[in-house]
This record gives C-alpha cells, sequence and structure tokens, in this order.
C-alpha cells in the first residue's frame, strides 16, 4: 500500500492527467478502477457516490484518508505536496501562462466533449450519431485552433508547452490529443500541438499513463 | 491608468469571478467592455483576437504588457502577486477542498451553458427554445446536486465556502449562481448554496463587482 489510491478510469482524460502527475512526481500509487461504461456506469453507483458526489472520475484517495477530486486541484494539491519536479514555472506571468492553456482544454474542450454530455445529446436532443461526431469534432477544432495560435507565436514554448519540460500544459494536452485521436480527428492543422504531444510521450511518465498500459484497459 | 484592464462582459460569469477577486485584492483596474452579443460578438473580431486568439472573455492586460487569459489562470496569478487578503487556504488539502469546489463549477456548469454552446445547440442542431432551457437547467442541476452535497456535509463550510472569508471558490460561486437566477432556475433544493452566495454578495468586493453595477451593464 502506497497510501495513494487512484479511482479512474483508463480511457478518462482527467484520470490520465492525473496518473502522467503522479508518474512526474515519483509519487507511487494503487488504481481502483471505475468502469465508466458497464452496467450503466460504475461511477453512478453507490459504492462510488460516497466517495464523490460528482459521480466523476478522478477521484484520489490520500495517505490521510482525505479524497480529493477534479483532476487539476488534485495536481496543484501533488505540486504543493511534492514540489519537485516542479509542474509549473517560477514566475507568477510564467504559471499564468501554463494554467492558461491547461484550461484552455479543460475548460473549453473536454467538459463538452465528455461521456456525459455525448449521451445527452443523443438520448435528449436525438442527435444522430453524425451530429454527436460533428460536435465532438466542432470543439476539439475550435480548441485545438486557438491553443495552436498561442503556441506557434509564444517564445516561451520548446519541447514542451514551456520550455523543455513537462508542466501542467502538457498533462492536459497530451490526453485530449490522444483522445482525439480515438476519433480519427485530423490534427494536420495544428503541427505545434502534436510535436509537443508526441514528444512528451516519449517521457516515461507519460508512457506509463497511457489508457493502453492501464489494468483495466480493453477495446 | 491603473495599469491593468479588464476586457469582459458584464454578464459573463467569468469576467465577474475576475472583477471579484481583483476587487477582494484591492487591484485598480480600467475595464474595456467586450459586447458579446452586438455585431455578432465583438470577440469574434480581428481586434480582439489580437488580443486573444481564444476570442473568449475574460482577458486581463497587466501593467508589464502581458495579456492573461482563463479567469481561473487569472485569479491565480492575482493570489500570487498579492497574496493578501488569500483566497486560498493555506493547507494543501483544504486548498484542493476550495480549488475542486471552484472547477466543478468551472469546469462541470459553466462551460455548457456558455453562449457559444448554446447558440450550436441551436444553429446547428436545431433544438427549440424549449430544449435548449432544458439544457441549460440539467446541468445547472446535475452540478449543484453534488456541490450542495459536498457543502452541506463538509465542516470546512462556513458563511463562505471555506470559513468565514472569501475564496476562489465563493468567486466561481456567486457568478454561477447569478446565472441560474437570471434563468429562473429554481434553487431551493440548495440551501447552501444560496446561503453563502446571498451571504457573499453582501460583501463590498461581490456587490461591485455585481453585472448591473458594471459600465457596459444593459438589458
Amino acid at each position: 500500500m502506497s497510501g495513494f489510491t487512484l479511482h479512474g478510469y483508463f480511457r478518462s482524460s482527467a484520470s490520465f492527467r492525473v496518473r502522467i502527475a503522479l508518474n512526474l512526481k515519483g509519487v507511487a500509487y494503487d488504481q481502483a478502477p471505475v468502469h465508466l461504461v458497464r452496467d450503466g456506469g460504475e461511477q453512478l453507483q453507490a459504492a462510488f457516490r460516497a466517495l464523490n458526489p460528482d459521480a466523476l472520475v478522478p477521484a484520489l484517495t490520500c495517505d490521510d484518508g482525505s479524497v480529493l477530486t477534479q483532476s487539476l486541484a488534485i495536481i496543484e494539491y501533488l505540486e504543493e505536496r511534492y514540489p519537485t519536479p516542479a509542474l509549473l514555472p517560477g514566475l507568477a506571468a510564467d504559471r499564468a501562462f501554463v494554467r492558461a492553456a491547461a484550461l484552455q482544454i479543460a475548460c473549453e474542450i473536454h467538459p463538452l466533449d465528455n461521456l456525459r454530455v455525448l449521451k445527452y445529446l443523443k438520448q435528449e436532443l436525438g442527435a444522430s450519431e453524425a451530429q454527436k461526431d460533428a460536435w465532438y469534432s466542432h470543439w476539439i477544432h475550435l480548441g485545438f485552433a486557438s491553443l495552436e495560435a498561442r503556441l506557434a507565436s509564444d517564445s516561451r514554448v520548446g519541447s514542451f508547452v514551456f520550455g523543455d519540460a513537462p508542466t501542467l500544459a502538457d498533462i492536459c494536452l497530451v490526453p485530449q490529443v490522444w483522445n482525439a485521436r480515438r476519433f480519427a480527428i485530423p490534427l494536420s492543422d495544428y503541427p505545434t500541438i502534436v510535436r509537443i504531444a508526441d514528444h512528451a510521450m516519449q517521457h516515461d511518465a507519460f508512457a506509463a499513463a497511457d489508457p493502453a498500459r492501464q489494468p483495466d484497459a480493453s477495446t
């Protein structure tokens, strides 16, 4: 027992983010998979709701028994408890740049392409498969276009979003690119985003967090 | 000239958040209103895109000429530059609690009820007014129900979300409640949320950030 248990799902972007952060910090953790599809979604059942009333993954059970939720709050917590290696730069203005890139994904793209949103589109609004795919693709393209514009023009960008070491921004970027590829979204208009994501996946901490390598991975 | 200029819109929740934070920190700022509806949306025009390629408000122009985006990144920046009064508690676990409550609104509710999302529902998916209203209401109720469960059961909650002083969580909560009321969403199932939001609005920093009191306010 490491003291930390991640309640997540292999394909969940937000779980993927927390796995990367834990790996970067070198913090050992157990995994308690929550299957988002099987049996109508294990996250909606009483056992998981007792842990997290939001019925969302990930949740992180800590060594002191507390339960943390919301991936970005969990990662900021890890950053404060385990400052090295830093996942945010030293200067406030640079930290704001990194956090803004992370939030641009976490607030502007990911919430719209969440499983429960896609379900609502189909079940409540009667959207067709094609309309659901167009919706998914629309928010990825809108978000990636502006993020690409930002990254392509900012001198702070290096092999990672900020310089040559991974930060919170890469932690959010990589799962979003992984997701876009899963749905076969063409990414040729976003060369900076793709270059950074591919470079990051060569890093052990990112590679070990790959959905395909998790204990609950399936097709 | 204060050195800070907030490019926002009176009714935008994310702009409202940043106004509250600036007021709480006692940081003077000018306002440069960006009308989100007039002329098809000033945020979509070249002048604003040059400032923020995301075409989203708010953006904060700083005293050093840099442009910050994403409301939560801006508020964390203000917190780092002007630590007093603190908008986050001292302990990492408590900071995670406050950030999670903030993100539950900023990631799970607000992005789905954004202007551009409601537009997409109508224009691309042919949603009726009633379907659009049901969508809006659905994400408010889903998010508020779990947030209420969390706040009603956590001993850290006081007259504000964390104890008896405002934090980042209240800064996100108040605009979301304001928005829900604007659309006449019944809030009787969320007594803790309503109690905190009403208490916060008695605080000068929150009251001065009220959309109705901004220079660009209109009906």
